[in-house]
């Protein structure tokens, strides 16, 4: 799904951001739930007075149900916990209870396939005594060791827990984040990391993309050829798919193969040209779009071979749902293949809409014979679709609530695309059932949660954690907690400690920058490149490709490639800037930082005149050097007229309007983030009296 | 081997830093081979005018012998010059020599399993027009793609290869590296990242540690007891052996087990109590140092079961040779138990050493039936020991020296004890056949090379490619290339790229760093933290355990382990502190450099404080922020006395000498490494006249 019609819905949701009445409501002392690093917020939380500290003698004991996932997660927690602490704590279990600093107590184990119908509710209790988490399951005691984690804190007096009393339980059932390996493999320790990344903030399902045009990635031991041929060697082995599954399972996630059909499978055809509209031969496909080739839904060998290869892999995934995709086939091959023409015509299927539903009701009873329930893209919903087909949607909250009226399950990832490059801000926004829904309570059950979907295009083992993370985050917060926890800034101000939280499980999103940055430069001298990373970011949407084109076979490890979505930086200035702006007429507040930063902006820019001469990589971001310094020259003169009272001549306000007009073209497929600010600040000094 | 006593040995090797003599005579330019970064130096290098550019239409033919080690060879050049690069190449290899920017040709495959007899000779000769790799074998080619890769060069026209022309071979045909996976288990990823890196400085022989006191690392399938209740569950499958294995042999490295016994054998007894020394039960061992458990020799079932598993093990790995280790067996078990006492008078053996050695010719023919070469510790080396037996020296080039006039086949490990935090210098000296070595040519063939050894006390799978790399590149140039490179400058010159450059295969030496101090302060604001951990190293040889103990459980994750040996703060300190003294009257040179430094130690270890305050894992090094800032104090205090020319009392001098007297003692287990470079700037003033 990487159509760009989708992007208006996305670009014109209004960023609300309505105030956190709900939290505050239920909880004694806000000052000091504002310390608190939650993420997703609980549904209910009490803070109470006191602390459990956390010292060397911390240990668990564990009452009721016990489990291996159960001991495992908690052997993980110790390992998180002293890790933090730099504390040697012990990894045995206590049966005694009064000894132990956390009481962990579950009734039973939980589905035996992590499924939708999982409870993951928990309770958490924790005075200055001890900790208690009961949960009905394990799965839900594993949701509150993490939120156990979170809560650890730290001053003078040692690491502590504070006394709180938590209910929690998720909004939705359906949290789940698609990492598309098709167009970009990703190998199993990245799928691995990003599954505990996932489990750290709540999520529940990983939805594998597992084909593509460019790449099919699922060792089929009945067709070999589709792996063999499709992949360039690139593919999980059956072993491996078994290891991720148990590995997610561990956590509490549901893994969720797709296989996109009958568009979107180039790969498919490479071994298997018989299979397709036309007659191949087929090659991987290296570029990013969408694809004429499909598979041929009027030949009965073809629903033969569906039988077989989905039998082996509702074998191989034991999850209840198999995603068929179903996108983006425009049905160019099907017009053109005048057999299909004659099928369509002797059917009376007037067109490539009308023959994919029919495909779909094929594919739709095979799997059934398989025992799996089908969900597909917007795409599938056709007339005559049955009930218990899953919609995912990439259309939007409209579509869904369409498809719920009509007693279709739904899940949401329109506003979820993280690959579009928008910050977390603006994900945090869309919800699967908005405030002003129109759906009853009945319809509204219809719809199940949401993904997150990384697209695969622009991404590598390196740079996918950085694509991912930290936004996600703040999208698994929208599915598990209540409707009215909007204020992005304090989302912000939580997401900030939790991407670092993510970092102790391996994730790369923030280390692998500096390394990045250095391989670039030769050098450990990164200071200009990174002043300059940090307030340019890739361009949006689907538009670094017309600008800056490559293939799936180039490499990922240019300028654009270390910059990150969601300058930290940039949403800093802005701040500073309005603060400081507000502060007329004496223009004090945040002065002094934001002259430091300025500055900083004009030396890098210069400095990076002779870094860039010996890194012939960096040649591309030349004219974005010489913005950089054109940026913060600017912004310094226009803090000197504000400092000192004096307006500035309309010269040189309409000389640097142009110049910053002229820096908000992107080169390299990169862009500013802070030009409005040094625009409010050149305003403000013409505005002077 | 973890003996103290070897440290004298290190410690009192007088560091002598000859000049590059034989370098320099066989090139035409000083000044253009200085810009080159090769590590290891190749064996010879002349280099011609003009450059080979590197464009998007690089491309690769093969020639003569051609197989898929070679293919996939050239495919990761490819991907590590893309990255670089930021270029889209081909991963297709023409069969057109003419139209080939790079020809490699190859005349035989090499070994079929990696050996000591590999031929790894390559030669290189580039040119404006072309590049052309020739070696005998793939290995050789190997070996000569890393020297290629490593010639890549960047300016104002592009990247390039200098014309060149380069022979090529090793020194010692030993080039290892020991990782110790007994005492910390290292998973999969970072054994193979670690390989990675092994071939791109030419080191061929994994020596891997598999079995401690403190962990049994190895599935057996015959006595699964071993791993099963000897590991915590933290070993390797069979399956992941063969995995190594092939993915070493892939880069022409030879996979060494090392299964060390009759000592270091309490995890092997957990669950085979029946072959110890005392009757047990044995619980795996937590603690560092030395231990008394030991197999027992003379029970006839022993050498039953060891026949069975290392014939099992045999049958695993492949390698010609198998390291029985061998040390620090000091038979206290064996002295206590009657039963060993009176088999000993029996056979008329006389102490615990005699005792072993009957035990090693029994081990001897169970490792010669599976058709294996034995290799042991220096302590192997007792009288009637068979000439065919390698031995692996810890106590140094003399005992080496000694064996090897005895006409046995050695291997250096004194002196490349990266575990004991010497700085790449230090190690960089220790030569296996030094210049005043009065072995005869026939003799010193007998000295066969050497191995860095990394053990396990106190590394983890975050922190053991910073115990690991850089300076074990130095060590790899020691044993590859002439003895008469020695320049330590140089040395380090080139180490500092060549650290960047390993960093793309995946590596995480560098950038583990940050994410270990962010973890600490629960915040990206690190910049004091890591001012402090830039002037700090942890205290040498085996002081941590004493200055701060830990056991194997507890998490590596302090300030001492996000500390890195070979501070290049320091160097660069010591250094402008020598050039800035050097300059009186005029005290002008790296003055400002100086000043801001030292002024960013007194600030950082004053903003350290609260900063300590809010991260209870920071408290144990509260003493050492404030000798920060009283060593940027004082040092300052000492630039502005001779800034001015004037003298200060001789009360400042003794109370800043006190000062720094004080500074030097270390804070959990961190010492300062700048403090000789302050002192002489207080000197330096003190003699002011």
């Amino acid at each position: 799904m990487t159509v760009k019609c989708l992007l208006l819905a996305i670009v014109m949701i209004s960023i609300s951001c309505s105030e956190l009445i709900g939290r505050t409501q239920s909880i004694s002392a806000v000052t000091s739930i504002d310390r608190l690093i939650l993420m997703p917020m609980p549904a209910s939380i009490k803070l109470q007075s006191g602390r459990l500290p956390i010292t060397s003698s911390f240990n668990v004991a564990t009452k009721g149900y016990v489990d291996d996932r159960l001991r495992t997660g908690l052997g993980r927690m110790i390992r998180r916990l002293a890790g933090r602490t730099v504390l040697t704590l012990t990894y045995d279990h206590t049966a005694d209870e009064s000894a132990a600093t956390l009481v962990v107590q579950c009734e039973r184990p939980g589905e035996a396939i992590p499924s939708i119908n999982e409870d993951e509710s928990y309770h958490l209790e924790i005075s200055d005594k001890q900790a208690r988490l009961t949960a009905p399951t394990v799965v839900g005691a594993l949701r509150g060791i993490e939120t156990v984690l979170q809560l650890v804190q730290g001053d003078r007096d040692g690491h502590y827990l504070p006394a709180v009393s938590i209910q929690d339980q998720p909004r939705f059932r359906w949290r789940g984040l698609l990492i598309d390996v098709g167009r970009h493999f990703e190998p199993v320790e990245v799928l691995k990391r990003n599954l505990d990344a996932m489990a750290a903030v709540k999520l529940n399902v990983f939805h594998w993309h597992l084909t593509e045009d460019q790449g099919f990635r699922v060792e089929s031991k009945k067709f070999p050829k589709l792996h063999s041929m499709g992949s360039d060697g690139l593919y999980y082995t059956q072993d491996q798919i078994r290891d991720v599954i148990a590995y997610a399972r561990e956590r509490g996630i549901r893994v969720m193969p797709e296989f996109d059909i009958p568009g979107h499978s180039t790969s498919w055809l490479v071994g298997h040209p018989e299979l397709g509209s036309a007659p191949g031969p087929y090659t991987i496909e290296r570029r990013p779009g969408i694809f004429e080739p499909a598979l041929d839904p009027t030949r009965e060998d073809l629903y033969k071979f569906l039988d077989t290869f989905l039998g082996e892999m509702a074998a191989l995934f034991p999850d209840a749902y198999m995603h068929i995709g179903g996108d983006e086939n425009e049905g160019k091959q099907w017009d053109r293949n005048s057999d299909i023409q004659a099928f369509m015509k002797k059917k009376g299927i007037k067109d490539h809409h009308a023959l994919q539903a029919y495909f779909n009701q094929r594919l739709l009873k095979i799997l059934q014979k398989h025992g799996k329930k089908m969900i597909g893209w917007d795409e599938i919903l056709q007339p005559d679709l049955p009930k218990d087909v899953v919609i995912h949607s990439w259309r939007g909250t409209k579509a869904l609530a369409e498809a719920a009226k009509k007693g279709y399950d739904g899940i949401l990832s329109n506003g979820y695309y993280i690959d579009l490059i928008f910050p977390a801000s603006q994900h945090y926004v869309p919800d699967p059932v908005p405030a002003d829904s129109d759906l009853t309570a009945e319809e509204a059950k219809h719809v199940l949660g949401g993904e997150a979907t990384m697209w695969g295009e622009w991404v590598s083992p390196e740079t996918i954690d950085s694509r991912i993370w930290p936004r996600t985050a703040a999208i698994a917060e929208r599915l598990w907690s209540r409707r009215d926890i909007t204020d992005i800034n304090d989302m912000y101000r939580r997401l900030a400690i939790i991407s670092i939280q993510l970092e102790e499980l391996g994730l790369t999103h923030k280390k692998n920058q500096d390394m990045m940055l250095r391989r670039l430069v030769s050098s450990d001298n990164i200071a200009p490149l990174k002043t300059l990373v940090s307030v340019i970011e890739p361009v949006k949407e689907y538009h670094r490709y017309e600008m800056r084109p490559q293939t799936m076979l180039s490499p990922l490890t240019g300028v654009i490639d270390a910059t990150t979505p969601d300058s930290d930086t940039a949403r800093r200035f802005s701040s500073m800037v309005r603060d400081f702006v507000a502060d007329a007429p004496r223009y004090q507040l945040y002065r002094a930082e934001l002259i430091q930063m300025l500055t900083d902006w004009q030396t890098s820019g210069t400095e990076l005149d002779p870094v860039i001469d010996r890194s012939p990589a960096l040649k591309e971001i030349k004219p974005l050097a010489q913005n950089l310094a054109t940026l913060g020259e600017t912004g310094l003169e226009a803090v000197t007229y504000l400092k000192l009272g004096t307006p500035p001549s309309k010269e040189w306000r309409d000389a640097s309007l142009a110049k910053l007009e002229q820096a908000t073209k992107p080169y390299a497929a990169l862009e500013f983030v802070v030009i409005s600010g040094v625009k409010q600040l050149v305003i403000a000094a013409s505005e002077l009296k």
